[in-house]
């Protein structure tokens, strides 16, 4: 194999069994019979196809039936992606009832419907664990609620918030995920039964009624119009999987960042057996993080193949909408990879309570000048006491001497503020606001959306 | 100026009045002073900062009244994005009122909801403007329902259509890119207030309190928490141009190619004053198509910008979000050139039915093969039909000889189809299946959504 | 299989089977295994590692030497992308010889340096047969040097030019990506030999000795210092395979849009077995070009995955490298077989000199107005002759008046021209500039370039 | 304005002055003027136009002779981005000399040969600043080309190394950009002046000595045939200064990370007046390097739309060129103050050496486990020692013994190393393997290749 999503060894890592079994060649080629099965058994009741011929082509329509090496050899001579499968298929079955075989549709009404219908199935394995991701991140979220943390803003330490209200972020970006994954359904669910050049007329007087029984059989809406040359759903199914793909990614290196050696107050659960590096024993490295941080990339990337597959020339164009067979598998596959890693990540997260702790004194409590600054402002005014402790803290990292000493040393804060009543400022548990009301904020928000999710 | 949507001359081309005072950047001044004196007057009210003093940033929060030439030089000594036009305003300001100013939020806060209130403007108008183009769509599609025209697969001539159905395809489109706009403000609008990491410490007890005012007076929501790291509501509004941009791209290319001398079916409503070449006199161009085409293309690949700038680090990282700065501005304005041009070429489309009626005519009848594929298929099977059809329409296209006598003069079709059946067959408007049903389907969809239409 | 270019029946429309050589999953190990007992060897010449280790790791380094299962064990157990498949390695020797695996280097050394030289095979690949694409453009280009065809600008006719000028366009864009191909090597082929971190000190003294008889087996270069975190290389091959699809995507544009039915100059060379629709038995496409349109849009995209790979963090990030195993082969396989596409079509070229004579003369010679206007411009001044010819042209479109009569009928232009003169003026292949030199300049500088080629 | 990159105060945080000057609206216009004047001069050299009405022509000029009232009328009723500015020039040159402007061009020749025009002396700026960052990076590469500093993987620690290496692998990375940047201008800073179609069929005769004359005039080289529809030129200035980008993406986002707080190392220059938040008195933000963060992500992504732009339908395609007039300014400025970030960052950086040296001993000892291994290694086996380490490592993270104990305290090793052996093994500086020589190499490396640098 030349992919590393289909890599023998490695494709674990880039993808899921789950998830390949929707995408898998093989099992393409059964849907597409299937399909072909289905039409020509609603056409037999509809008076089109002669029923015999439609149980002939049902009971025939298993890839085992097809005779490969003749497939290979009509797929070299005819250049077509489908009629060689069909020229099986009608040799397959007892002569005539072959002639019934793909009675109307056109190449793309297979092709497109058997994408709709993968399409479908990844989407609800990925809106099933995003679901899962959300509760394992409102379940740490909870339990974290109030656990005071650094939070650092342009990499900087900046003023204290709590571990719970940083997954609590995390969870509510997941859910607007999910909410945007159950939009997708009405815009690019459609089967597609349109013929040549979407008219239906090769469908005849039926053509309604067959789309509207092809449609309920496989659970799929009826589009107002043709959309072969209307790639919006697939586009917005790629964009969507963009959107989580980010969200994915900054987890993941949120859990990177914060298991580097010096911060290490997150790190994934590793068993013992991993290995870091061949050569530097003592590695311990965040390895989910990493490949999803890859994958994403690749995933977000993709979305712009989707958006450019949308720019169809007339009524029908292989030159955008073959990049499907491309995007669409490559991008389910490496998400709902990343998706397991950071379910992997979350719920098997090793919180160090302790390097948290340390850490949020790493400046001597300089991340508390903010409520240093709001005290004395009603003393000195907000602004002035800004510049007076920006100052102090200036002074302080250049000289390395403490914040507190620096503070109280100020010129200008001279018998303003006395040493035990700056000490009284420095508790971090009393300086964290609405942190843990925002993470009850993202349960309750989860819970009542949750409602309308679908049953996947 | 140096980018081309501030080009002194060209501008018009690449934006609209209307857009850029949306994103102008001495508005955007007005905006946050704005934003400023707001907050000191919920503040006010809610006993925090005095109310003579709220009253009086108030009065200073214009633009006219900062002192421009001390605003460059702070912006120059602090580096800073926003403290320079604090000072600005403090300055103005009667002392000491001016230390109640931005009391309590950080700069994102102020940045960023005036960021969504831009954003929430430009899709005000987006919207509007969508709803007139799929206006245009839906009159000339019914105008044109049942005007034959060949429907073109792969570049050739396939089976005969309507204009109606083509450009209701169009509607259906932009249709399902008007409901997606709509899914947008529930998951972007957020009011953002939150100081520096996101708790809202500094905002003290009333914090939930000035947010829920804070959204109210603007009209925004209320995040169930800090946003400033979850950039996914930037993303979404970005995906989302980033489709209509490829609607967009698809019209254009269709009127485009359409309107090429070979074609000619469709023109563009070129007033007599324009000029299509500086040397080629002759030359009537597709300019307004042209130029859409152009601009999509940033729009789409901008998209990859919004969703780069999830990957937020920690708290707050002003090396994604600043991007915003520069994303939205540029996309905004060049989708909503883009979408006024398409306005005005469907608004006003030449449509040149003698020529559409003499291409569809061009093949002699061979896009009718399909037709008599299936009327020959009840005589001999379908795929049979199929084999020998195709031989007949290869032997026409490679000796040049008429369609009709490849068909008749075919061996394995002699006694098996007379002359004047095969005519009776090569009527295009009696295979044209549901074209015209399709348009009635989409406008019937569209007057359903629409119900549920925002005001805008 | 999943990905399409793998997939057991589509993947030779998707990739060639000499490009998947060289990606494949197995010959990667082998080439793992073939990379450390030349290390292994090189190092017993330097006498760090015994003889006879060294030619027992020479031995077994074959992937039939290794237990697959124990492997897969491994690889699960460990996580590790390479410790297993040196475990296997080390089982597969007689004790102890196998402690004396992987001596030194670090996993991306093995793996880049493995990477490196599949970048140069499929380089050699791409840069040989993009030699073969030019000598068939400049082949078809000096056949039509002087082939009357029309000019389009902006979809329309503009003036006339010759066939082999627009193919000669082809071949000189393409020695222009063989030179940026050339240029690629010395900075990108770089063997990596350097460490857990690239400081060489796990290769000890001999380190440098050790780098440059590796490098020189290989036929690599060696970085003047450690490049596993300075991506550039990859990046910069990636970019060129940008460009080189960029060119292919052109060319394919082109013969697609001259195959349209209305246009129908070009045609792919199409084996009468080929089908172009199971529906439509007439339809005759340009799949070729279309697939081509297709893939190069993917490695196109890919180039971002590469630039994006730069920004490495520290030392080593596999969040970025990791990238290259995806995007490498699949640019490299999907750019080969679009360059495979375009040879055969270009070598097959079914030039319809009729058609293109007859679609020369479509606007009845209203493309000669540019040399109309020089010629009366000595009269009127030829920004006065601009206007008048721009009226004549707008009012011969509008009221379907042939050209010629328009000119003459013009008021402006009474007494200025007569009939005579103006038919004088109609001669298409008097018009022709310098577009039969533009060809002769081509193929000069082709062969001046080609002088540097590689031997591939 | 809307576009950051013109923000009234903005601007220079997003571009410099020196490169918004080339890229200026009115700039263009003049050079425009100055590229027909010159034209007319070269054609009355030559005997086409008459000298006075070249004359004129270059005393005309100039934009401050054009009427713009006039202009921006004729612009909107031509829709035509050249005419209106060549009949203001017309109307201010004495009658009839105006008639003789624009002799034989067509719009793109003036519009493509400015905007290459440009593009040089973009290219020779950033040419400039590239050798300056270089210079500046090789200067502290030597100066701490032996200071030990901890090397990190996966954001681990992993082994010593030096700050000097470090370094001078930007440095090696910088000169592989320069010799880049040295490829383009033989393949893209071509002259155009081919007329409609690309033929110069409205030059005459004198077709190619005009445009001999004309090439060298500007110092530009002559193209064997017209590139109007070949913009692989300027796609590969694009992705030239794509990869540029994420040179200087990788060296801000290592300056990021190593100042965040918990790392310490490096530090911006930064002036004591500058502000890090509104709100958080004592922030200290690596500014230049989280701007350049943001602003190469636009260059990079920047780069698909100088690829997607080679993708012209036939002779001459506005839907791909217009888009130079976008990104080569918008990313030739942003890289250009990426650039001029970097260099302020390397040429001020803040080494803090106490902090460097305190964190490479940050997990006492565990980085030299692969020194350990090696030594072991001779005694157990390299590969039995890897897994000893890997145990006692393991165990030291789990349980926080120190790393000396753990390896000590192992059973495997009990009488194999003895506590002052594994001491003498703990010293980082003795561990540096090639780390200084690379340092040398990449200066060495640096001056051979700067002897064929340009004279910019």
């Amino acid at each position: 194999m030349a992919h590393i999503i289909d890599h023998e060894f490695y494709k674990d890592s880039w993808g899921t069994p789950e998830m390949r079994a929707v995408f898998d060649d093989r099992a393409r080629f059964e849907r597409w019979l299937d399909i072909e099965a289905t039409l020509a058994e609603i056409q037999a009741g509809l008076g089109i196809v002669p029923e015999e011929a439609a149980r002939e082509i049902r009971a025939k329509a298993r890839f085992a039936c097809i005779d490969e090496d003749r497939m290979r050899e009509d797929l070299g001579s005819t250049g077509h992606t489908l009629m060689a499968l069909l020229n099986g298929l009608e040799r397959a079955c007892e002569k005539p009832h072959g002639e019934w075989i793909h009675y109307g549709p056109t190449t793309q009404d297979i092709q497109d419907t058997g994408a709709v219908l993968e399409m479908r199935d990844a989407w609800a394995i990925l809106v099933r664990d995003l679901k899962r991701l959300e509760a394992a991140c409102l379940a740490l979220a909870e339990r974290h609620a109030a656990t005071p943390m650094v939070g650092r803003t342009h990499g900087q330490h900046g003023l204290p918030m709590t571990l719970g209200m940083k997954i609590a972020g995390w969870a509510a970006e997941l859910r607007r995920d999910i909410e945007r994954m159950k939009d997708i359904p009405s815009r690019a669910f459609f089967v597609m039964l349109h013929g040549g050049v979407g008219t239906q007329a090769s469908f005849g007087a039926a053509a309604e009624e067959t789309t509207k029984r092809f449609a309920a059989h496989y659970g799929l809406f009826v589009p107002p119009t043709c959309w072969a040359n209307a790639r919006d759903g697939m586009a917005e199914y790629q964009t969507v999987l963009g959107i989580v793909a980010g969200t994915l990614g900054r987890i993941a290196n949120e859990v990177f960042e914060l298991s580097r050696t010096e911060v290490s107050e997150l790190h994934e659960p590793t068993p013992k057996t991993m290995v870091g590096s061949t050569t530097m024993p003592h590695k311990r490295n965040a390895v989910r993080s990493e490949f999803t941080g890859a994958m994403v990339k690749v995933v977000m990337n993709n979305t712009l193949l989707g958006l450019q597959g949308m720019i169809v020339e007339h009524e029908r164009d292989t030159r955008v909408w073959r990049l499907d067979w491309h995007s669409l598998p490559e991008s389910s596959l490496m998400l709902h990879k990343a998706l397991a890693h950071m379910i992997a990540v979350v719920e098997g997260l090793d919180v160090d309570e302790a390097r948290i702790a340390a850490n949020l004194d790493m400046l001597g409590g300089a991340i508390m000048s903010e409520a240093v600054m709001f005290h004395l402002g009603t003393r000195l005014g907000k602004q002035t006491a800004h510049h007076v402790l920006h100052e102090a803290t200036m002074e302080a990292a250049e000289t390395g001497r403490p914040f507190r000493e620096a503070v109280l040393g100020h010129p200008a804060l001279q018998g303003v503020i006395a040493a035990e009543e700056l000490e009284g400022l420095m508790d971090y548990s009393q300086y964290l606001g609405t942190a843990e009301a925002q993470v009850h904020a993202v349960i309750a928000e989860s819970r009542k959306r949750a409602e309308t999710d679908p049953e996947v």
